[in-house]
């Protein structure tokens, strides 16, 4: 049913994501795709208000099981309004982060547990899943100093290293969880390099190679 | 590990929750119980603000998935911020619709699924069941009747009875699947003969008969 492509991109903090994302999107789109490029809560009026409510610092008394939920919600949004349409014109979905990150921020980060995050999930996207996830992989300890040099840290990349390790170690899980989807790239290389293992991954997807 | 009780009141728009629910508090209170006379969103800050977000008029591109996942969000917190932490002071905890609501006008009023929309809501509340749930059993077209000769109609109630009638099969699954904890009362019946009907099984509840 759906025609189009979708990519998502993950990896922890500070893994080079958001510098790989317009290298993708400008190789797709010489290869002829129209690329929707997107993340959560993807600029719906909703998706946007939801995300308002998680991160307002007021509510501290929030429980993690709320927070999942609501995460979800925002990414039911996002799929029913942006995602599954765009697909089903044939476009290229490239969203930055998705359910693997709920997965390991939530379900192996916060401990509510990968499988009861996924279930969630499963409902709130009616089963949707990447045809290619890219996983920068990067120790999350060096992740963590490359953001802090660059800009102001939010609340997640406050919390403490122990959070981020098991968060490590949840992308570590999923790779063997689903080594088909997930294709793991080295975050410890050049900019050029990671692009060069980005791009050789994208033309096996599109049948390049 | 909880010393309280978990009672909930289900039953169609219009069945006379609102008029047995203050009998209901007061007959325990008597028996030397302390009541916490609840409903979602319960007067959680957060549940407030969730609520908010599903009756706004301008959502109408809300999926129903993503309103189902903040019905579940916004019980989540309820039932972390107040009913666990009631029960585990020992108190009766009164709570007017809880999932079996949720179950019914979401999973089978609009078409999700009850078993769908039971898996979030087993995530959200950790599993939580009641103690008791009071059913008031009345056909879905009389109890429009009366809610429209009583109030302004809200948006759920607008809908057509198709939708009620949905509803209505919904509960008579539930009955089905948990005979033990939904205890059916006829709504059909005189104000006082209703409460006589709940006093009796609140009894059994409590070990007085």
């Amino acid at each position: 049913m759906n025609k189009g492509l979708f990519i998502t991109i993950e990896g922890p903090d500070g893994a080079g994501k958001s510098t790989q994302i317009p290298f993708i999107k400008r190789f797709l789109e010489k290869k002829g795709y129209e690329v929707l490029l997107t993340r959560e809560p993807g600029g719906t009026v909703i998706g946007e208000k939801i995300r308002g409510l998680i991160l307002d610092k007021n509510h501290q008394e929030m429980s993690d099981i709320t927070e999942a939920l609501l995460y979800a919600a925002s990414r039911a949004q996002h799929v029913a309004e942006l995602i599954i349409p765009a697909l089903n014109e044939g476009k290229v979905v490239l969203c930055d982060r998705f359910v693997d990150s709920s997965m390991v921020y939530q379900g192996k980060g916060r401990g509510i547990g990968l499988e009861s995050i996924r279930n969630i999930n499963d409902f709130a996207t009616n089963g949707l899943r990447p045809n290619l996830t890219i996983l920068l992989d990067i120790d999350p300890e060096v992740g963590l100093k490359r953001i802090k040099a660059t800009k102001e840290v939010d609340r997640l990349e406050q919390e403490k290293l122990d959070f981020h390790r098991k968060v490590y170690e949840g992308y570590m899980e999923l790779i063997n969880m689903y080594p088909e989807r997930i294709k793991v790239i080295s975050g410890n290389q050049s900019i050029e390099d990671i692009s060069k293992d980005i791009e050789s991954k994208l033309k096996i997807l599109i049948g390049e190679e």
